[in-house]
């Protein structure tokens, strides 16, 4: 999938924090790319250079009821859309069900009646539950499922992994930890940051602050997505994507705040973890895919605080988010 | 769960080769009983005795499509409900999902919306894949899914787990191999004993006969799942339901054979699998519920040639089922 090998690929979620970056490292190496995108949460700011490109088109479409000729002529699908609010899950169990394992089956189905058989999943760190060993590898003791997005995530890798075998498939599966970097419109660093702005002398932490989390960047992310598909050629391809670090959410804030310039009062809410269903430390192996040469240049500190000078010159982020 | 404390329960599928076994144990253990079942494949037949109990009672409906309301008053679901035809999947991807994960979840709202916390769910040997540990245990490395069967089980498992975790339900998962015995009516022995009955000649057997497999009769089955609802209490409870033993295709066929006195051609249709998705060798290390004092009381050779007996028995199981 070099530049002299133009392949047509097709991305789900494509206005979406990871989604769009995908794109546009797509279509830099000379890929043309079909995106779809529903717009409940992706930004057509994200969109901007892809709609300047010939090589890319725009499908605005909703996965949980897609006609499958949007995929005809589509070579390979990378399919990060996705119900990313972990957090909330217990508020609309449907959502999940809906969102991340019936789209993932309806991609899947399109593919199949397209003859595409190569796909590339998002899938999550969350699949291992509170794993007993960390780091968590990918061959990690049979999970228990501790969150609703955790479940769906880990129902599409099955079915995934089920038409690799029934119908010939090949896939690569990726489990992130939390991304971070510019386009981030969730998650802890932007809850802070936007609490922050609000009021710079409070801010409310959920969770005792001591929650252990992995980081990655959104570019070394969708680095290590296109080092796995050119170089792994198994059927089934699992690959754990992180940082070899960790820190501690009172890490994070204190790096928040020394760029803001702020000193606010923290509110722990308390208890070790932020939500039902949050892992007090999710740190996986990465071995494998660093045995394929990949690795990350961008530190969890520096992947922080990016992402906040990324939020400060971007507000309208959180006008469209809030 | 004693007679002299009468639970109400719901089975699903309760028509089914399971379900309705496990309605007669629980009746005859003085329980209440609520039975759902479409009659897809269930039996009115199976239910001929619960009918005659007061303390049955029966709902015709489709838990696609299910009311709430039916589980109104029950204390504890046992979910057996399924499509059990592991082997068809790629002929119809779109039956698992909806019939065994979107099934599966909505149980689940039913239980929640009639605030009901205690699930009992029939999930497969077949969610292991083709592990590469055997004796398979309960925390084998994490899984890749070989069936659309096995991915919608697994789908289902995270599920459970999830609402045990989001909404303070507790849970009893039982991994099984195939069952046998008495109103077995899908599977090799129903398909052997269907193929001889027709032409006693000949007997085409998928793959090349060397399948080991291990089977548990349907009784011991029942048992099982009792014991460990009774003595496990951990928010999620799992369980591999098998014997200690396990025979190969070409040991069944020799067995079935001398009860029906029979002396086929056999006419293997080759490779060492029966069909995409089918695992050579399941085979489950179930020292977790033996360590509860559970032990089957019928061997696998026991266990093949009752199954035989049913059948000739009761003809009428082919004529439905053809």
């Amino acid at each position: 999938m070099t530049k002299t090998n133009s392949v047509r690929f097709l991305v789900t979620g494509c206005a979406g924090f990871i989604g769009s970056t995908l794109v546009d490292r797509l279509l830099l190496d000379g890929h043309e790319v079909v995106g779809i995108d529903n717009f409940s949460t992706g930004q057509w700011r994200f969109l901007e250079g892809a709609m300047k490109n010939p090589a890319f088109s725009l499908v605005e479409a909703d996965l949980t009821n897609v006609k499958a000729d949007v995929f005809k002529g589509v070579e390979y699908v990378f399919h990060p859309a996705a119900n990313a609010d972990v957090r909330f899950g217990t508020q609309h169990p449907r959502r999940d069900l809906e969102q991340n394992t019936i789209v993932t089956f309806n991609v899947l189905e399109a593919m199949r009646s397209n003859h595409i058989s190569r796909i590339a999943f998002s899938s999550t760190g969350s699949v291992y539950g509170e794993s007993t060993l960390v780091p968590t590898p990918e061959d990690a003791p049979f999970p228990i499922q501790t969150s609703l997005y955790g479940a769906s995530k880990l129902a599409g890798e099955g079915l995934i992994a089920a038409y690799c075998e029934g119908f010939g498939f090949q896939a690569h599966i990726f489990r992130f930890v939390s991304i971070l970097g510019d386009r981030y419109t969730h998650g802890h660093v932007f809850d802070f940051v936007g609490q922050l702005k609000r009021s710079p002398n409070r801010l409310v932490v959920l969770g005792d602050g001591s929650q252990r989390k992995s980081y990655l960047d959104v570019e070394d992310c969708v680095s290590a997505m296109l080092t796995a598909i050119e170089q792994a050629d198994c059927k089934v391809n699992i690959f754990n994507l992180g940082t070899n670090e960790y820190c501690a959410v009172n890490d994070s804030i204190r790096w928040i705040c020394e760029i803001l310039g702020v000193s606010p009062d923290l509110d722990y809410t308390g208890g070790d973890r932020g939500w039902i269903g949050d892992n007090p430390f999710i740190y996986l192996d990465t071995s494998r895919i660093r045995s394929l040469g990949w690795k990350p240049k961008v530190s969890i500190e520096d992947g922080i605080k990016r992402t906040v000078q990324y939020l400060l010159k971007n507000p309208w982020v959180f006008e469209v988010r809030s």
